[in-house]
């Protein structure tokens, strides 16, 4: 009964240090070494080589070490056992954090005082009420309802749109094709957490951006994305933030990681970065939560639905 | 039936003109203008010279417009009328959302990012969850405990301080000067939403700065000051954030308002400025509050307790 650690794009070193710190009583092996595919009962993984886990004949399950599982759904070779991705109290409280900072400091115009401190000027803005503003939120699972609490609580407006119709106290929500010209069209700054699957890539374009509302003291519509780089047209975002289509973007995710040194959003003044970091766990804590699972699997006890992912959907 | 507005430091045109516009029915006399003593029942005051109530004999009661009202009770003249301070639910939320932004700005490190960015830098940077920092709050009156209430759903410890001793859920209470070390020795940031009294002017200076705890990954204890200026010690500020022991301050109060072009305050890079708007409210909610406060005692309906002055503790 073996335990498959299995990484790319990532070190995946420090991952086998924690499970075998955390579980000495396992068995944890290194994908980049030779090891018997019969005995692999569960895998661990980050965008795994295509391929490899439907060589795996006695696989029970595999669990995801991130939240986005559009990488090893998109593997048509990928064998039909649960996929478990991390549904973490710690994950979910810092992407509301980071959600959260950053929508107040667009409502709040903390770039413009900022100018003004550098000038030594003292002038107010005019400043609206949270309730004036309305936050879009596109993603209503586990993250967007936490974030939509956090922001109703501050006191925004807010609409939520996903691709079935959920529905959320305080939030007025849209669901599908056919609401989403509705919802943008209520939007002043767009909160982006929405998995990446075939009918989300490259949502976020110039398109999608015409039809926000946009306030007027933040100087029109904002964009925040935590939710995957593959949802973003990033030549869309710089063309619409130059044609004063958009005020603002707040990027923590992009089509490639790390950002290319040479993108013309790092120096753009109405561009905001963060290096993939919004809901970087605690991960011990997330290595904790995935033995755990394993462990429920191993004992024949069920595992938490949230964290299953339906493959037919994507997320 | 007259009411007197007598505002100094500020433009009183625009408050006579928001009276005069919301209330018709009303007569709203100019303090600057010729008027009959006799004739006024209500004032709406901001810092009004000392003296000038004293000579209003009918006087029935005094609107600070304003939620500070330490001019005001300092004044030894004042008559013996109720005073009511304005106790405003957008007021406590654009405060709540003020406190929140700048106490995730510094705990999620975000001028570090910034300064990253400017650098084209792709670098994570070590960050706790939001329980392994604790916010220390100076003041548990309506501000501080809001603002405790979201910092709270936000997951960041807490532990509070008061003049008497109060009771707020999901926080530890400190109370008065013998508890005041014990409370500063939990806090890594410190929320100052204190009034200004005798007893809490000057409050915050290096004696009291070098008793905070600090979290290593903001860079030490870091200060939050929405209260009054006159809590503060500028130099002391400015020599405990060069001698490292502040890693930041947070201003949105001053000894002196505006603050002078001349302060060192403006250019240090440990120092964030925002001109006293972190809860500039509406002004019409505000003058429609006011007046409602007004109707209520011609009517002879009691007043909000909590909008109460007690002028013997000074707020």
């Amino acid at each position: 009964m073996s335990i498959l650690v299995t990484i790319e794009h990532w070190n995946p070193d420090l991952w086998l240090e924690r499970f075998r710190r955390l579980a000495p009583d396992l068995d944890i092996l290194d994908a980049r070494e030779p090891f018997d595919p019969r005995a692999i009962r569960f895998a661990t993984v980050w965008k795994p080589k295509p391929g490899l886990l439907a060589a795996l004949p006695n696989l029970e399950a595999v669990f995801n070490l991130g939240a986005g599982v559009d990488a090893l759904v998109a593997d048509p070779s990928l064998p039909n056992v649960p996929i478990i991705r991390i549904v973490d109290p710690d994950l979910t409280a810092r992407m509301t954090e980071w959600v959260a900072m950053n929508v107040l400091t667009l409502h709040r115009r903390a770039g413009e005082l900022r100018a003004q401190q550098a000038r030594a000027e003292w002038r107010g803005l005019p400043q609206p009420a949270a309730r004036a503003v309305t936050v879009g939120i596109m993603g209503l699972g586990v993250l967007g309802r936490d974030a939509g609490d956090v922001l109703g609580r501050l006191g925004f407006s807010l609409v939520g749109w996903s691709r079935t119709k959920q529905t959320v106290e305080g939030m007025e929500t849209f669901a599908g094709s056919s609401e989403l010209d509705a919802f943008l069209g209520r939007t002043d700054i767009l909160v982006v957490l929405l998995p990446a699957t075939p009918e989300t890539r490259g949502i976020l374009n110039r398109d999608l951006f015409a039809k926000l509302r946009g306030a007027a003291h933040v100087g029109g519509p904002a964009l925040i994305n935590a939710g995957r780089g593959a949802l973003q047209v990033e030549a869309d975002i710089l063309a619409a933030l130059d044609a004063g289509e958009l005020a603002h973007a707040v990027l923590d995710v992009f089509e490639v990681e790390p950002l290319a040194k040479t993108s013309a959003l790092w120096a753009h003044p109405k561009v905001t970065i963060t290096p993939h970091c919004a809901a970087d766990s605690d991960a011990d804590a997330l290595g904790e939560r995935i033995l755990a699972g394993i462990r429920d699997l191993i004992a024949g006890r069920p595992l938490d639905p949230a964290a299953l992912v339906d493959r037919r959907r994507g997320y």
